[in-house]
């Protein structure tokens, strides 16, 4: 199975780049053209149970959750959304480079957690097994194999069975302290500079998904790692399951199948861009570089 | 000279894990202290004649101009400063997860070039020979090696006996309309997102090396590719270079030198961190994932 997905991309690219009478290959088509081209079939909707809603002043910010890969952090987040152990807090850190954090400031004793468990054993990774893994040919830094799981980029290795997402732009996941069960999820951060070093040590649960712009605009934090150094400069923020969202206030969202003919051609279309303004392709391309598009629900 | 600067990082790794009595590798030092323990020899004093402030409403932002990679392009910034170029302009483009980019906003004339060329031609790539390339050891998605030159990230093809600085966070480059020598360096950019397709593609100057937070913080533009719909909504700059500054105003740095020992330790500490916070060592990095420290001048 891993190596059909792979070679169903390289099998793209090579029809791609035959063209039978051109010398020169066709020039890639710009990302809006692909999408424009796509089937409905290459799209799915987004479960309204599976999206955060985080509300901040300045505007909306959605994220997609992964309960195939934290299944039980997941759990807790959705029961600590519903409860508004969140909009107790705010966003406590924003450290340039690298992440922006929300949760309960640091001093501030922790609202009721609406059922949640304090402490949760890591999700860190999980077995290969059974996930359909559409994988990219390239080389990468930090894993044996990347690609994408069901919307998400994720990394595996076939020596040890594991697999799971990564740490790309964007990416949310349980902040913790040094113990590795010491995150439960009422503390999250999204990536918003090169983070794969967290790869495999913190669980990851979901990825933004729409407002990524209002988490990486943040004023970075002055203390220590991008801690603010007053609590009172965490920025206030609201934070719901789309399901419990009255449905006028929904975000209907639907995001391209990152098993479909359509992506294989939008990573293509990143790994070799050969148009008017580049000239040299790359020859291949990093998980973190391939763009997973997301859309208004038609 | 290649192999021996990549074997210096991974001999300094071997002996690092290699720790005589204990059965657990030693715990990585945090960056801080092993900045702390540095030799004043691991340090290179910032050229001022080599540095470009560009000043923002809310700060400084100082970039380090690299002449070994596009000597004329950085000619001409220098030319265009000296001649008050960019503050006729502002900062004209922010497009989330890729660029922050500054200029003459799209349909107000040029000003004068200040004896800066017009035009120039291309220079994404120069020989790889001559140049002291400390490589990393890893795998990485766009290039056949990746390391550091001079201070800057970098990246090399032995087939083709090209190197070329890599398009990292921070990394400032000249932008241009399709046809290659079309950039003068009078619009540049600042990459705050993953940009390696750009590679090859576009002529690096410099990167950013004090107030990088400045620019990844900056409103994004709204109409296409982050620019601003209206030209007023440019902000304002003032761009100079550091030995035009009266010297009460200059500010003093040292980098890193990636050539040092020190530096193979940081950058070993990020292939392999292993403390009481990460458990599961990566066994490799991005080379725009290796801290560049630039500190002030002691």
């Amino acid at each position: 199975l891993r190596l059909v997905a792979a070679v169903s991309i390289l099998a793209l690219a090579a029809s791609a780049q035959a063209q039978p009478a051109a010398k020169k290959p066709a020039p890639t088509k710009p990302l809006a053209d692909i999408l424009a081209a796509s089937p409905k079939s290459a799209w799915r909707a987004l479960d309204q149970a599976n999206l955060v809603y985080l509300d901040l002043p300045k505007g909306r910010v959605i994220i997609e959750l992964a309960p195939a890969f934290a299944p039980n952090h997941v759990a807790n987040v959705k029961l600590l959304a519903k409860a508004g152990f969140y909009d107790k807090g705010g966003i406590i850190r924003a450290q340039d480079n690298f992440v922006v954090q929300w949760g309960i400031p640091d001093g501030q004793p922790d609202p009721p957690l609406g059922g949640a468990k304090e402490k949760l054993a890591p999700e860190f990774t999980r077995a290969s097994q059974g996930l359909a893994f559409t994988a990219l040919p390239d080389r990468d830094s930090y894993a044996a194999q990347t690609g994408f799981v069901g919307g998400f980029p994720a990394a595996r290795d076939p020596k040890t069975g594991r697999a799971w997402l990564t740490h790309c732009y964007g990416t949310v996941a349980v902040a913790r302290s040094a113990e590795p069960n010491s995150g439960n999820g009422g503390s999250l951060y999204a990536v918003i500079g090169p983070a794969r070093h967290l790869d495999r040590n913190l669980s990851v649960v979901g990825r933004v998904v729409q407002g990524m712009a209002l988490l990486s605009t943040t004023s970075r934090g002055e203390g220590a790692m991008g801690f603010y150094a007053k609590p009172a400069d965490a920025t206030p923020i609201k934070v719901r399951i789309g399901s419990d969202v009255p449905a006028a206030d929904q975000v209907g969202l639907e995001a391209l199948r990152t098993d479909s003919p359509t992506f294989a051609t939008v990573a293509e279309a990143r790994r070799n861009r050969r148009d008017d303004f580049y000239r040299t392709p790359q020859g291949g391309v990093d998980v973190c570089n391939v763009p997973l598009p997301v859309r208004p629900k038609s």
